[in-house]
């Protein structure tokens, strides 16, 4: 029996050996390959990204090249794109010897993830006889679909191996978006902003993965904090998620008043997170002294929080007041979930994703749910309500109340796969592979991975 | 008489406490639930982000959602934010140890800011039944008239408490609303910039109060200067400022060649200001050596200058004499007149707004005189003199040289508030509260309010 | 014999004082006084800039604002203005001590270089009635054509004087013009993100100028290589430039299915990139660790290879192959060919342009010239294959084969344009002047040109 246990534990608990140079690139390349293969079988251009598209125009009635969708997205994509490699990039540069990491694998991962998440949800969502037929909204949809997995990789970031990462991308892109089709389509949910798609089902997705690889030894760290000129560098990050935000939210809403309203929502939330997210911050500290973990982070929970709501008529005031409570969670987050979650749960969230994902999200679904159930034609008038949540087709029976339960219910599957996907996963990046993951001893240091520069500083002791 | 003088100096001149424990969160929640409760009162979607927007079009007669105001201005809207959060705050975090503070406070006021903006300007410019009626254009010109209480800190950077930064805000954005209200609606000046609007009220706004909380032990300061380092933070800032101030002037200006030539001027003028800041900082150092803070700031002016005239019909020639004019004043202002404020007039100007926005400013508005009062129908054609000075309805009969006479006069009352404000609000903000200002000593010194990560090089002497 | 020898000798290799207080200020005054003198002779606004719009609407039946090309183009104009100076200018910033001069002087000659485009490229394209016309997409060409000589900076950097660089972009840009005209105008080839025209012309100028002024001292320089910070920093070049290349190829691109397309391509590409750049950077190094400088260059290759093709109907899997294979070269490139060619061909590559714009700039000119001869009516539609290749007027007669030729045609006039060019600035700027230019040993050294602020490292050992 003993022999079994330490059968066991030889097999689960190898001797660590961060050498990747065989597997990273054998994964690159085996993955690209297979992208280029499937998108040569699968993947064609749109009617309006086609150079038929002036035969398009001419057979759809439409008179200019203006109205080609990419005009009313394109500055939102780039936005929205800006946000997924600036922001998450530099979000994750916090660290005091893991900036190359955090930017680099933030890099590697999501270059790799949106191609994935084109044939995914392509499959899912825009196949016209056989094949993926791809415009501006489709690759708006990947970089999305990316996001959920850079959160998830938030909570485990300096703990694992970039292989390892590449398969938590490839799974989470495939759990995403079986995970979106069954909200966004069976259930005919609403989720512009992804409250409950993208951030509760890649926040728990990560936390789960991090409980699963949990590491008992890794609190004594002294690398797992910052330095001066990285916090100034991870508010990069923060400030390009934060003024963008209002474009990742509108950026697949309803042309028209729909874009516009999702702006307009966005902006406010997160402006009242912001003051919010100082005063608890300052409140807790002795003198009132700020942390920048705070307000790089949960300044940014009013964004996550109006993912569902929107483009509703939720009214500026109710915009500000889910950033108001959106910081104070948050916030209180960091200082008190987790710490619990680390102690009592085993749960070692890097970044925080919990504070600045999962609650958010959950609770911008729920205000989602109930802003959708409590929706009027005297408010949004008849046409308005239809547009906005698409009452069309065999949905046009559907009044908002049994909407705002099927919001609910959206919020349920985000849930259920986050966490279900998130236990498969962790287990896989258990196997006894050569995932090259780091021993406890080199978390958070960039120097298992890369080719660091000799810094003056370390030559200073020598003279 | 001696006990008096006591008496008024121990009123005025407490020792310093700089404990924001207590005010910093009671000013945020305090003010945020106001903001949220005068939002639930007054502020509504417009009708182009209202769900009634398909009914909107159907009565007047709009046949596209491209129509929207929201295409025409969301993109230079975007660029705008940027330039608020990660312009004018990486802008400041060229101090050595003050660039939490920088851009860290900035956040925090320009997220107060636009809020409070957004009511007061909707209650003089788009009040509709009583109800403030919002939409991008109110969007952006609150993020305007934040930019002004961002240049007033510019001056104080800091010197002063984020309490402080609170107070100056809440009556910075309530100023500029008036005096927009004034020069804009009731003597009908144009100044889709802001060069008089923003940058000469929010510039001498900001050298008054500094005047009035001069610190005389300040100069000693080892603190108010830069390292390697935070100069190239530094410059991310002046960058996305110089790249995005086409978008700012062009931002409000009027849908087609107004915004289209409103963004190649203004691209015209920074150009030429570059290389006359270039010039003048080579030329009056030994050896020909470049300073960095020419390099951050004078770089600008041209932007700035450019705030009244740039959808005028200056000519691309006359927007590159504005840029290689001010190049030269504002680089010559770090040289010679900062230091002589500074010395002889007792005002301390941390950033030099006083090169930067206001000379700048002052210029901007004298061209914006003279380009208006020349104006002609030879030049603008008929219809295109009546659309960009909006010469319709009750100022039907105006004419160009009336206008320039107008324009001369929306200067003076920018001047007036900047300067009347700032006396009234520098008072306010040295009348004996817990301010929690720091003492001389502390200044440019980010430990004072914020959690300061231990850097690997402090540990080093000990090794 | 001797005696000329040593004359000549003193003459070319004149002991070298970097000072330039008089040269460079008098640089930037005259070329900008010029520049305004031909500004104010040439340039006026075109017909959708200018107080005119409104009677030029209504005598083209123009029903909308929104038509004026302003709309089609100012979002993707401010990416690509964002790559010029934010993304050229940090990807220089890697140097230990040259982070001032890489964005600073990318900066000054950025500034000036825009200017003059303007006037050369808008004599050759733009000119009414001996009147220069520009708008929105004048101002796109005239940032694409200082790309040019932007990227032969990168050859040059820390090695040469800001005076020596305005000559640099001086000539640059007027090369720039003419090969652009012939390659355009005369050989009618299509070029839209400019492989041909701005990156083999911009590599191989800059490459050439370097092996003129070669330096054999320089390889033991401590200086030349980067520090922790400085990589992050570069970083954020990187990222700007990577997340903003679908806006270079597709901001003068056809409006509609071009403009698109081109985005929807060069996005793809990108992505692939990014993959095998990973896999050979791991591949190559000792326990697989990746290079900071492959990741911050190498991973742009396939925008670059994208430049001719992104408009064509390449295909999805296209795009990604071209991304594949670019990733490879340009990261082989660093790790061969830039040491080889230091070595044995005596060219010195500061940031390895060879292998990221010549060798990619190449191939992506191959790459156009076989998609175009192979296009047919069957996957264009007739209509897409003449608005595509604008087989119109005086070119209706060619078919996809020819444009195939004239397209390869158009890779040597690059090539020629950038050696020949190259050879003649470069003995221009070996000229006996008083160009300033560093010393060996100061090479890499912002010392020389900056006030450099006193680092508190540089007053540790001292305690």
């Amino acid at each position: 029996m003993g022999n079994f246990v330490t059968c066991c534990r030889s097999f689960w608990c190898r001797a660590k050996n961060p050498d990747v140079r065989i597997s990273l690139p054998l994964v690159c390349f085996v993955w690209q390959i297979a992208m280029i293969i499937l998108f040569g079988l699968f993947v064609r251009y749109d009617d309006e990204s086609d150079a038929h598209w002036s035969e398009h125009k001419l057979k759809n009635n439409i008179t200019s090249d203006i109205e080609n969708d990419f005009y009313y997205r394109y500055p939102s994509f780039q936005d929205v794109h800006v946000m997924i490699f600036v922001g998450f990039g530099f979000l994750m540069t916090f660290l005091k010897r893991y900036s190359f990491g955090g930017v680099g694998f933030n890099f590697l991962i999501a270059s790799f993830g949106l191609q994935w998440a084109l044939l995914m949800q392509g499959w899912f969502h825009s196949l016209v006889d056989g094949q993926i037929k791809i415009g501006i909204e489709n690759i708006i949809n990947a970089d999305f679909c990316v996001a959920g997995c850079l959160i998830a990789y938030g909570a485990l970031l300096g703990k694992v191996s970039p292989v390892q990462l590449m398969v938590l991308t490839l799974f989470g892109i495939t759990l995403f978006a079986v995970e979106e089709y069954i909200i966004l389509h069976i259930l005919h949910v609403r989720d512009a902003g992804g409250s409950m798609v993208i951030h509760t089902f890649g926040a728990y997705y990560g936390l789960t993965i991090s409980w699963i690889l949990y590491r008992p030894k890794l609190d004594q760290s002294s690398l797992n904090g910052s330095v001066y000129h990285s916090d100034v560098f991870a508010m990069i990050g923060t400030l390009f998620l934060w003024m963008f935000w209002p474009s990742f939210n509108s950026a697949i809403a309803d042309h028209g008043d729909g874009q516009h309203r999702a702006a307009i929502n966005t902006y406010l939330a997160l402006a009242a997170s912001v003051l919010t997210t100082f005063a608890i911050s300052s409140l807790s500290a002795k003198k009132g002294k700020l942390d920048m973990v705070h307000i790089q982070n949960a300044t940014l929970a009013g964004g996550v929080a109006m993912g569902t709501a929107a483009e509703f008529m939720i009214s500026p005031y109710g915009s500000l007041i889910v950033g108001f409570i959106c910081g104070i969670i948050s916030t209180f987050g960091y200082l008190v979930i987790t710490p619990f979650m680390e102690k009592y749960l085993k749960i070692q969230d890097t970044c925080g994703i919990h504070n600045l994902h999962a609650m958010p999200g959950v609770l911008g679904a729920v205000v989602g749910a109930i802003t959708a159930a409590t929706a009027s034609e005297g408010v949004y008038g008849h046409e308005g309500l239809v547009n906005t949540f698409d009452f069309k087709g065999k949905y046009a029976g559907r009044t908002p109340a049994m909407q705002g339960g099927f919001q609910a219910a959206g919020l349920c599957v985000a849930l259920a796969f986050g966490i279900v996907g998130g236990v498969l996963v962790g287990f896989i990046l258990r196997l006894p592979f050569c995932w090259g993951d780091p021993a406890d001893e080199n978390c958070f240091e960039d120097e298992v991975y890369w080719e660091v520069p000799e810094d003056e500083e370390s030559i200073l002791p020598i003279l």
